[in-house]
């Protein structure tokens, strides 16, 4: 007797249909989304209506990406999905520095510079010295690891995403770190800016009285033989939207005071110290 | 004191987010897909890999819809959803002719033709003479009930997939009842045909091991003044896909025996007898 389609049977149906031969891995992320799929549609009693308005938001949202735009990972983002994929994959031992988001704004084989040296290629901005030190979690100091840096600009923007304004590679720099594990450059001062909210995305932010600012901060990715990488950001202390950030990627002690500076001879205006906490892989 | 985004509260995270004034029915219908997309993430530990790969299918799924094709709603089918949807959207007393997927080849504004006309417009194909009542759950006719019927031809194509080589309008057609409830139409046998399966929802049946077909079926939409309106399939008895439909659309009472017609004279070669039970509004 075969068992067709039920309401009470649906995740049964669907899951029984996979192949023994199937990855075993595809198969039990298959069967956990469609039970949970399965659920969400029971649970809030999804209306033909409403089904129909997904099947147009999931629609307008692939059709919205590009080379230059990623519409699916900002619904992850907005939604706290990426952050909790980040958050699952990246548990880290007390005392570590915590990871956030990647996001989309990363460039491989950006040049090593010497220690030191100014990120900020356009000049325009508020001249920040970051520096700091990366240690193990018994605060010893690790030599040679690299400091992957990049921000955006004084308009909220990533060179990446201005290729015709912006000088290749402003506001990004690679750093390694030599027996004492300290790193320093200069940069500017970040600043808080919109995701981009011109697509369904943004409109559906609107639907929920939600706004599309992320608080200003500064992306790291860190690497060092033996440790764990840390991909992550540190935040600006003070910003209005430290406590609102759109894709929910800050966390409390990533938050770091920007200090104004006194030097009347020198151009930077702020200083950021903030040390690298790595554990062991 | 913020709570910053955390593993364990993700969901509340998310949730708290959205503004008091948002819709009530969408603020509901949101909290609830963030808790089940969480838990997802959660009970399959969902790494940053696969999370890349779900990010490129939905790319490529929103990429391949167009004017003809609705990759979404294919997804939605294979996953079990859109029976679904219909599912809790369509309960109905015991009795009642079960609902199936309106699927999305449905054309508005087809003409209402004499009972009894030939729809299949092309002449091929096994002509099949199509006949039964629409009732009520005691049995009594319902008159003046229309019988929208729709299918595919002899290869498995519905008229508006090949606009270029099938009549328009071919294998469909609107009927209206008389005082008896009975409706009567010449059309052809039905035929299995796979659905669009080259595009990101094809590939993945492939990674699980499932077939694209769908056993052979009409399909019907029958509405009547003080009756809840029905849209279902009848399925051919013996198709090779009843077990195995792919996107879940059979139920046991909408199996039909197709009959070998004898009548040397008629160039009818199959008879199905089907009488559907309105329940009312």
């Amino acid at each position: 007797m075969t068992e067709y389609f039920t309401e009470t049977g649906s995740v049964e149906a669907v899951t029984a249909r996979v192949s023994p031969q199937a990855d075993a891995r595809l198969a039990e992320v298959m069967a956990s989304l469609v039970k949970h799929l399965h659920a969400f549609v029971k649970d809030v009693t999804l209306t033909e209506a409403e089904w129909e308005i997904a099947i147009d938001f999931l629609t307008r949202t692939g059709q919205m990406c590009s080379d230059t735009r990623q519409e699916f990972i900002l619904l992850s983002d907005v939604l706290g999905v990426s952050m909790l994929v980040d958050a699952v994959n990246n548990r880290k031992p007390a005392g570590s520095t915590p990871s956030t988001v990647f996001g989309p704004f990363h460039v491989d084989g950006v040049p090593e510079r010497e220690m030191g040296a100014n990120i900020s290629l356009d000049g325009v901005g508020e001249p920040c010295l970051f520096q700091g030190r990366v240690v193990d979690l018994d605060g010893h100091p690790i030599a040679g690891a690299t400091v992957d840096v990049w921000s955006d600009n004084a308009d909220g923007f990533y060179d990446v995403q201005q290729p015709d304004t912006q000088p290749q590679h402003n506001n990004r720099g690679v750093f390694r770190t030599g027996d004492d594990g300290r790193y320093w450059f200069t940069g500017i001062k970040p600043v808080s800016y919109p995701i981009p909210d011109d697509g369904p995305v943004g409109q559906m932010l609107g639907q929920l009285g939600r706004h599309p600012y992320r608080p200003a901060h500064m992306h790291f990715l860190i690497s060092a033989p033996g440790f764990a990488r840390l991909i992550t950001h540190t935040f600006v202390a003070g910003d209005s939207y430290l406590e609102s950030d759109a894709v929910f990627g800050v966390k409390a002690p990533l938050i770091v005071n920007f200090v104004a500076t006194e030097d009347a001879e020198s151009a930077v205006r702020w200083r950021a110290d903030y040390d690298f906490v790595l554990p062991p892989t």
